[in-house]
């Protein structure tokens, strides 16, 4: 019986491993918000923003011969249940991004459902894999303290590392000023979404937890 | 003692699963090739890609005022083993992706390492997980028969389900014709490589499996 039981205990601990490394893998160690309906487009934006920890940047690189010049970069909108829905970045103009960013604004930040580990075995081009591209203009933020803040905390608690980077290097907070966004969420083609219905969500109000 | 014996073959069940699991969320069910070290940066780019089997790809979205636009899709260079580098996409002009780049064949395709699972616990946008951008020119591929069959074998076969894709959507076969090579897989910049030496590793001569 004592083994039955030690073995029933470690069956129990494999679970509960098996939980967290889930929430290790791929995933911020946030709080997880359940998948909306994709038919809600906006929640269903905000949420695959909100629950996406990186994604790719786009800039153009007029050393490359004005090539669109994407890039990997870590970025937050807020904690989960909290966030904004305006993408905010650390970047050092040591990388090609900041300093194409500083010379022309046009840019477009790229983030997948598959990264987060919600599209199954669906393939990752398959519309009903979700992914969404927000267009607009990638700028420094240095204006508002209070967005500064608000800003700074977003990234540090979702990517805690970040804090520890080299001073040197310089690194400053940007964000991308929405103007256009395309998502693809199910068949049929990119949800008819506008910046202001995308920006007006209040995720603090969506509590279904996953 | 039935139980006891019951709950340890379930305790195995749950391990297998775990492994299988591993191999399913977030990479391809090919063959998986150890990691190089950092300082092959030819072998370890051409790994990074042959493992890795959807990225962001961007092009100049003219009906966005010249905006970057990046896009997520899924990719190949032919399986793990017998990889060429060049990445192979199958796109429909239903898509923005394919319409900008028959207009304007600048582009970028990037990739990271978090997608495909060996960053652990590091923050995608630290150095020393690796991430990739190629740059160059996104054509269609018609010309040679050879290379439009290589380039189908090598899609159908990470991206099964690409194969019953509806006709009705024109997809086409195209690639990105390499120009430059942007990657950082360790700290101090980017790494120096030339597209000739990334071109011309072998991959059937890495037998490293992970």
């Amino acid at each position: 019986m004592n083994i039955t039981r030690a073995a029933l205990i470690l069956l129990s601990l494999l679970f509960l491993l098996g939980f967290f490394q889930e929430s290790v893998d791929g995933r911020p160690l946030l709080q997880s918000l359940s998948r909306p309906k994709p038919d809600d487009a906006a929640l269903f934006a905000r949420w695959l923003v909100s629950q996406s920890s990186w994604g790719v940047l786009n800039t153009i690189a007029s050393d490359m011969g004005g090539a669109p010049f994407g890039n990997v970069v870590s970025f937050s909108d807020g904690s989960p249940d909290k966030g904004r829905g305006i993408p905010y970045f650390y970047l050092t103009t040591l990388d090609p991004t900041a300093r194409n960013a500083l010379k022309d604004q046009r840019s477009s930040f790229t983030i997948s459902e598959y990264a987060i580990g919600t599209c199954g075995k669906t393939d990752p081009e398959n519309p009903s894999c979700a992914k969404i591209t927000l267009v607009g203009k990638l700028k420094v933020v240095n204006g508002d303290p209070k967005e500064t803040s608000f800003a700074q905390t977003a990234l540090f608690t979702k990517h805690p590392e970040m804090e520890g980077w080299p001073k040197g290097h310089n690194f400053q907070i940007f964000k991308l000023e929405i103007e256009e966004i395309f998502m693809i969420n199910w068949f049929g083609g990119p949800k008819s979404l506008t910046v202001d219905q995308y920006l007006k969500v209040k995720m603090d109000s969506y509590t279904a937890i996953a």
